[in-house]
C-alpha cells in the first residue's frame, strides 16, 4: 500500500528535499512515499474538471476532520469548529494576531524552527523554555512556564505530538498545562500537524480535549505528504473567536486553495487504510533506526520515537560539535540540532520516512562523519 | 480550443462563483472555461508522480515569464528577476512591509478591495486619488498624485491593466507616473495580473519597461483560471530586492506551492494558443455585450473594456442606488460598485468571461432589475 518512490522518482517528485546529488536526503519532514490513492484520485478529478478557482465559502472539511478525531482519537469535535487557512505556520500567525491577548510568547525549546520567527514576524517576544537535553523524560518544564506565565507571558505555543523530539504529551502533562493556563488566563496555541503520525505504543490526546479554550492548528499535509495543496485548519470551537477570524481581511488570510479543501477532505475521510500501513512502516523504520544506532553509533542516545517519522539524536558522545555538517562531507543530510535550539551542540534530526536500504545509508554516513 | 463549462459542470468546479442556485454569476473574477490542456496535462503529472511537497529552491518559472513577455510585450526581462510567491495580494503585502518606503500609500479608486486592505494591513494609511465617474477618459489624476506625493506619500499601488476599470494605461501615462515617482523618490508597486488579457485594440507597456525601479507582482492564475494553485511572482530587477526578501521568514512568506511552479510554467510558456482563442471569445463576448446593452441598457454607459474580462457599466442613468442589489433579486448577481469605491452609486462590474447565453441572461435580468 506504501509506494516507495525511487531515488529518480523521489528526485523529480521532492526537488527541494533530493536537491543535491550524491547526498541521501534525511532533513527537511517529507517522506519519500507517494501519497494515498484517493487522495490523487481526488485531485486528478478535481484538475481535469476544472476545479481550480476559488475555494466555496462551505466545504466538507470540518466534518471530515471531525470523523477522524471520532474513530482515532475518540474525541468529539464539531464540524463547525474547523476554520480552513493555507497553512499551519500561517495559521498560527492569524492566531497569535487576532485571537490571542497581546505579550510574551512562551515557546518551548527546542523547536520547529518557524515557531521563533512566527512569534517575532507578529511583534511578539520569544519567551524560550529550554529542554536540558541531559534530562531522561521531555517533558515540559512547567515550572518555567509559571514563571514565564507569573511575568507576563499570555500564550504558549505547544507542538503536539512534538517536532523535533518525537514526543508524545500525556494527558496529564496536558492537563497541567491547561491548569496554569487557566491560572494566569493564558491562550495556548497548539500545533497537532503531527498528531495522526503517532505510532503504536503511544497515546494521541487532542490538546482541546483538555482546554476548551485552546486553538489548535493543524493540517493533514503532514502525515499525507501534500504541503503543496495548501490546506490547514484552525479549531475553533468558541463561535466567537471564528468571528474574529471572518472579519480579517483577504490579503491577512493566506487564502487556502480549493484544492487543499478537496485533498485534506479525502485524506480525514478515506484514507485510514493508508495510515494504517504508513504507520506499520514507520514503526519498522523505527525499529531499524533502534538498531542500526546500537550497532553503528553505540555512543548515541535517541529519544524515543512516540510520534513523528522524525528521530532526535544526541550524539555528544562523539564529541563533534555540529554532527550534520561533518555528515554531509560523507554524503547524508541530517538536520542541525542547533536549527531546533540555538547553540545546541551535538544533535540532530533524521528523517526515518525513505525505504531500510537508505534508513541504513543514512546511519553509515552519519557514522562516518561523527566516528573518529 | 475554449471548454465552456456546463451550468453543471461550473456548479461542481467553481463552486464559490456558482453558490446562490438559480442565480446567473457575473460577479466574482473567474472564468466559465476549462483550464488549457498543458496545464491540466502538468497538473495531472505532478500529482500522480506525488509532486505533492515543497517547492524546489530553483524552478523554471522565471524563465518562462521572461520568454512570454519577450514574445507577448516585446519586453525583456531577467529570468531571475522573478521571485515566486503565493498569492498576489500577499505578495504585494510583502512588497509593502519589506521593499517600500514608510509612509501613506497611493491607491487610485475605484480599485480592486483588496488593495485598500492591504495597505490597512501593514499598518499604513491610504491616500485615494479617486477617479470623477464623469470623466471621458479613465486616466490617473497625476496633479493629485502629485499632491499626494508632495504631503508625503511615497509609494503607489497601480493595477496594470485596471481592474475594474478594464483600461490599459499608454506607455505616456505609465512614463509621466514613473517621472513623478523619480521626482519624489516614490515607489511604484504594479499589480499586472489583467495583463495577458489585454484585448484586441490595445497593447500593454510592463510598468518595469518605464520605471525599473518599480515592483511587479503578477501571476498566471488569473488568465489561466486557476488560483487554486497558489503560485505568483514578484518581479524585481534590482538584486538588492530580492536579497531582502529572502531574508523574510518563513511565516510571512505565503509559500508559493510546487504545483503553482509547475501550472504557472506550462502556462507562461505552452499555453499561447489557448490564450489566443481566448482573447478572441472575450473579444466576442464584448462585442456581444455592447450590442446587449445598447438594446436593453439604452442609458448605461460603459468603459471601454481595453482588458480583462470585467466590465464598468454606470447605470446611474436608470436612478437606482444599488444596481447590483437591484438585478440580484431578478436572478443575476454582479459586483456592485461601491465595493471598488465606497459611496459610488449606480455603477456596477459584470464578469463576460462566460458563453454567450448566459451573457444575454446577465444582461437581460440587470436590465429588469433597473429598468422602471
Ligand atoms: C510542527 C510543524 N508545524 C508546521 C509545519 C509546517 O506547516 P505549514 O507548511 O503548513 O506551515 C511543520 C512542517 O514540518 C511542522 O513540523
Ligand atoms: C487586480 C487583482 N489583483 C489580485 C487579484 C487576486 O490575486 P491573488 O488571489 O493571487 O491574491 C485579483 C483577482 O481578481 C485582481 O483582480
Amino acid at each position: 500500500m506504501i509506494h516507495d518512490l525511487t531515488d529518480e522518482e523521489a528526485r523529480a517528485a521532492l526537488p527541494l528535499k533530493w536537491e543535491t546529488p550524491g547526498v541521501v536526503p534525511a532533513w527537511v519532514a517529507e517522506m519519500d512515499y507517494r501519497q494515498a490513492e484517493p487522495i490523487t484520485e481526488a485531485l486528478v478529478d478535481a484538475v481535469r474538471r476544472g476545479a481550480l478557482g476559488y475555494p466555496p465559502h462551505g466545504d466538507d472539511l470540518g466534518a471530515a476532520y471531525a470523523g477522524f478525531a471520532a474513530r482515532h482519537w475518540g474525541w468529539e469535535v464539531a464540524p463547525e469548529a474547523s476554520v480552513p487557512t493555507g497553512g499551519v505556520m500561517s495559521g498560527i500567525r492569524l492566531a497569535l494576531e487576532v485571537l490571542c491577548p497581546p505579550g510574551p510568547v512562551v515557546v518551548p525549546l527546542p523547536c520547529y524552527p518557524p515557531f521563533r520567527d512566527v512569534v517575532e514576524v507578529t511583534g511578539r517576544e520569544v519567551v524560550p523554555v529550554t529542554l536540558d537535553p541531559d534530562s531522561d523524560e521531555a517533558v515540559l518544564d512547567l515550572a518555567a512556564v509559571s514563571r514565564a506565565f507569573a511575568s507576563g507571558a499570555r500564550t504558549l505555543l505547544l507542538c503536539n505530538p512534538h517536532n523535533p523530539l518525537g514526543q508524545v504529551p500525556s494527558r496529564e502533562e496536558l492537563a497541567a498545562v491547561a491548569a496554569l493556563a487557566r491560572e494566569y488566563d493564558a491562550r495556548v496555541v497548539s500545533d497537532e500537524i503531527h498528531a495522526p503520525l503517532v505510532l503504536p505504543g503511544a497515546t494521541f490526546t487532542p490538546y482541546l480535549a483538555v482546554d476548551e479554550r485552546a486553538i489548535v492548528v493543524t493540517s493533514p499535509s503532514k502525515t499525507f505528504n501534500m504541503p503543496a495543496t495548501h490546506g490547514a485548519q484552525l479549531v475553533l470551537p468558541d463561535p466567537a473567536d471564528r468571528e474574529r477570524l471572518a472579519a480579517v481581511p483577504i490579503p491577512a488570510q493566506n487564502t487556502w486553495s480549493i484544492l487543499g479543501v478537496i485533498a485534506g477532505t479525502a485524506a480525514w475521510r478515506d484514507c485510514d487504510d493508508w495510515l494504517a500501513a504508513l504507520r506499520q512502516r514507520l514503526s519498522a523504520q523505527r525499529e531499524l533506526l533502534t538498531e542500526l544506532v546500537a550497532d553503528r553509533l553505540p555512543k548515541a542516545r535517541m529519544r524515543p520515537l512516540q510520534a513523528t517519522y522524525l528521530a532526535w539524536l544526541d550524539l555528544r558522545g562523539y564529541a563533534v560539535a555540529d554532527p550534520a555538517a561533518a555528515a554531509l562531507a560523507h554524503g547524508v543530510r541530517v538536520a542541525p540540532g542547533h536549527d531546533y535550539q540555538p547553540d545546541l551542540e551535538g544533535h540532530v534530526r533524521v528523517n526515518i520516512a525513505t525505504t531500510p536500504e537508505r534508513l541504513e545509508q543514512i546511519v553509515d554516513r552519519l557514522a562516518l562523519g561523527v566516528r573518529p
